[in-house]
């Protein structure tokens, strides 16, 4: 038998045709990102944030900032998944319960702290961190949404800085992938074909 | 009974100590690559690659450019998880396939192509695309890890501009992460404490 995640990885479509008659709780929402922060981020920094945009007008509204995809409004729900430049001034506070509970010892929390100062000060590399953790966090949420038996269909056409206006982003916050996430409807592509893997892997 | 991938995302920690005495044959490390290769990219580009670090010696150099960092010489391998600058003359190799299926018409296969030809014209959101895709793959990796038994810890602190030169990477090639996939030892920290929801989150 396959193991079920083997199966839902080899499986998971980039849908575009929801079921338009579907719509999800607030709890079912706050699962879904409950297990989506579940993904790493560096220094435990979880910059990110979640727009759940289920209200009609909202999300017609993203869909008119997204070149008109159906999909935006026809799932229960769009996430908009925003990275967070990272601050370093926060991780204490995203340690802390850690070093409470006598994981990690303060120092190290400092040290981290350091760490993070010195890398994040090229803003190439503050933003690759926003785009990265965002993307992590996005991935989860799409994995987490097949394990309950939703479709997803994750985005990067839209018109960010619009998007970012439109939906009240703070100016460190990145709008990096919209992901559609609803019941499928019939219609949808099977998964597209990947390369071959002597093209994308090179084991030393 | 909890979903398996439910449990795999929640169990899930970023392990640092890991078995030196496990290894990965080539046909795990293919199945573990065939996988993370199932993420979805923008236009379908594939835009990534994977080097597995195996050999001891291999290990040992990049480590000394990841800040010495253990767990990337214990673990039984350490992916170099590339994100390549998207060019879109690519996209109808990479649809060719799904066209000839059936499944979309060439024109759609131009209609993209000439927009991700407008789009990553910004340098800024090339390289934003070349992160972003890396990062699914190195997260649908460690789900893929998770799935097989196999921890995994992922990492961004290493020398870059280093890495990029010691392991050859071709100039339109980003190391974006790096991702320590073993048998766990014993000493790992449990996952880090996340942020409320109510801070991460907002239902419109």
């Amino acid at each position: 038998m396959t193991n079920p995640t083997i199966a839902l990885i080899e499986q998971r479509v980039s849908a575009n045709a929801f079921d338009t008659c579907h719509a999800l709780s607030d709890a079912e929402v706050e699962t879904l990102v409950r297990l989506a922060t579940r993904a790493p981020t560096a220094y435990n920094l979880q910059n990110w944030r979640f727009i759940a945009v289920r209200d009609a007008a909202a999300k017609d509204a993203l869909r008119a900032l997204a070149f008109d995809q159906a999909k935006v409004s026809n799932a229960a729900v769009t996430f908009i998944v925003c990275g967070v430049l990272p601050d370093s001034e926060h991780i204490p506070e995203r340690l802390r319960l850690f070093v409470e509970a006598g994981y990690m010892r303060a120092e190290m929390s400092s040290t981290w702290q350091e760490g993070a100062r010195a890398k994040y000060a090229d803003p190439q590399a503050a933003r690759d961190e926003a785009v990265r953790s965002a993307s992590l966090g996005a991935a989860t949420l799409m994995y987490a949404a097949g394990a309950l038996g939703l479709a997803s269909g994750p985005m990067n056409g839209f018109d960010a800085d619009a998007v970012a206006t439109g939906f009240g982003l703070a100016s460190d916050e990145l709008p990096v992938m919209l992901v559609a996430v609803g019941r499928p409807a019939p219609g949808n592509w099977p998964q597209k074909p990947r390369r071959s893997l002597s093209e994308v892997l090179q084991i030393l």
